[in-house]
């Protein structure tokens, strides 16, 4: 499976050339961007198509033959290291199932926990990993209900793999999906930017400073049921993990056919991960958050939202950072802080592999 | 995470010295055995402890708030290789979720697939995976709604691992789990042992005769739903996977607080399978199926059940292996070939690693 090369026949010579570029998976094809929108459309779309997977939400919602709207989403979680500043694997897998739950509008309720150990891995990494997992499901208020756990040989895998899936029903009345939001909504985010994605990095010693950075992963559902109450009728909500923040408007722009008008200057970041970002050359729009969400919301709507949030400990710092407009369809602009406005694009390649 | 030894202070000098066996995970922690059962009582089951999860079957079942009751299954699948006669990862990966969901007597709906892969793998081996899965589902009549991608560095993977996760719908008045054996209750297999995991040996290249088995890797609902047109109280299903058979009905035996009673002579195993186990100094009975099922029935509806599972092409080999007794709860016993009886234990260390 490793290899780089195949072997063609060349003018009679069998030689080791290159595969193109096309022909094997890199890690672009993990970075939730470009490369990873393109697999999905080439090898899964094809052979798995159904209205639920193809609307590309970040849970598919069924229609339950016993009545009701059930949310289900499956997340896989490879990040390294496994403990940093501001969590672990084992919250992430958890809170990482929860808030794809919530951004169709689910009331999560049960996780199921599947997990893939190296050989040689240390119990005590394990415990903690677990009891980890059991206090941010006692934050979300969901249970771990089935579990499965395979071990591979040394250098088969790297320490603990964690795939969560995750369960929820959307209450009646609720509609929001990337694909519903209109000219005149009003785009709100929840904090600041970036602060997952430079915690990762951070850990990994990839920093030639020491940037004090926590994570911001949380579990989001109590927030957003919040923002329920303030408003029955929110169209989108998403998450900006993998492909940060330019990446969630893009899919959003392209899914609803609108365009998204966003100001630079309304968008928190944190010194610190701005510090890190100038350094590394790094665009906080694209850096991952774990905690954080966008809301698309009607005008009239979006201040009653914006206090809810702002109410919940989870979106102190939110904020209102642009609105949904007829043109251009499917582009994401940005009023820069100097004046001008610049299209931000789709993350293209991978910046930060192992991130979630 | 890799290390097998750690600096301890040791008459003042620190030198490496091996970590007790406890400490770290070994590959029998994935055997589906006593290990595995060791791994889930000290580490999962504390921290996670729910009704649910502690019933100890092959999916949790719980009651929706809307009303029916839900089965929810995960398993992650790291076989080795990924291509074997008979099979391949993506098809393993469908139908062990939907066999996991019939065994607690749903049926099987929605899956989740989640996928781990290596930097270098070729595009061609993964769409023949998701091709075959594809094909899979169809068998099974369950279709795929949420799907999850993430690459690691070459070296942190292997080519591909898949968790999937399933979920179904239990019908009212089922009531199938491990625990609700009874003494004078019959046991049926419905079909030959250790196909499977003869057969992804035997594609690693470490027979060294060439054996020509299949896995017996099959979808069992639609068998499943005729067998409970046959007998609505059938009392356990379970599918021989990890562990073999003599796990499967330790398993059972303790859950249900009853003894097991088995006939070696009725047990089905091929010839092919049979030479194989001989060479290796492997016992079929435990030896991983992955499209067989043990039923346990009322001894008064055992026949039309057999009948049911006979009529189906993955049942045609069922029989009656054997009852269900009150004395030694806990315990199977087998009436051997040559006529004494001998315990049959529950499956400890690891035989075969990666088999699913």
């Amino acid at each position: 499976m490793d290899d780089h090369t195949e072997d063609v026949t060349m003018q009679g010579a069998v030689c080791p050339v290159p595969l193109p570029y096309k022909a094997q998976i890199v890690l672009g094809h993990g970075s939730g961007g470009k490369m990873t929108q393109g697999l999905i459309e080439s090898v899964f779309y094809p052979p798995f198509e159904n209205p639920a997977l193809l609307r590309g939400d970040d849970s598919a919602v069924v229609v339950s033959p016993q009545g009701g709207k059930l949310a289900l989403t499956t997340d896989s979680h490879v990040v390294t290291p496994l403990f940093f500043p501001g969590g672990d694997i084992g919250r992430l897998a958890v809170c990482g199932a929860v808030n794809d739950l919530c951004m169709v509008g689910a009331q999560p309720q049960w996780l199921t926990a599947g997990f893939i150990l190296e050989e040689g891995l240390p119990f005590e990494v394990l415990e903690r990993v677990t009891q980890s997992m059991r206090a941010a499901a006692e934050d979300a208020g969901v249970i771990i209900v089935a579990g499965d756990t395979k071990v591979t040989e040394r250098g088969k895998a790297d320490g603990i793999f964690i795939n969560t899936n995750g369960i929820g029903w959307v209450p009646e009345g609720r509609d929001v999906s990337g694909a519903n939001a209109r000219a005149g909504d009003v785009v709100l985010l929840s904090g600041s930017l970036g602060d997952h994605g430079i915690a990762v990095l951070a850990a990994r010693g990839e920093l030639e400073f020491e940037a004090q950075v926590e994570s911001d992963m949380a579990p989001l559902n109590a927030m957003v049921e919040m923002m329920f109450e303030a408003c029955s009728g929110i169209r989108v909500l998403r998450d900006p993990t993998r492909g940060g923040l330019a990446t969630t408007l893009n899919e959003i722009a392209c899914q609803s056919r609108v365009g998204i008008r966003i100001d630079e200057q309304s968008i928190p970041v944190h010194g610190a991960v701005e510090a890190a970002c100038e350094m590394l050359g790094f665009d906080p729009l694209y850096v991952a958050n774990e905690g954080k969400l966008v809301a698309i919301v009607p005008a009239d709507a979006s201040e009653d939202v914006l206090e809810a949030m702002q109410s919940h400990p989870y979106g102190k710092e939110a904020c209102v950072i642009g609105e949904v407009v007829e043109e251009p369809a499917g582009r994401v602009l940005m009023q820069t802080a100097i004046g001008s406005t610049r299209v931000v694009e789709t993350l293209s390649g991978e910046m930060l592999p192992r991130i979630c």
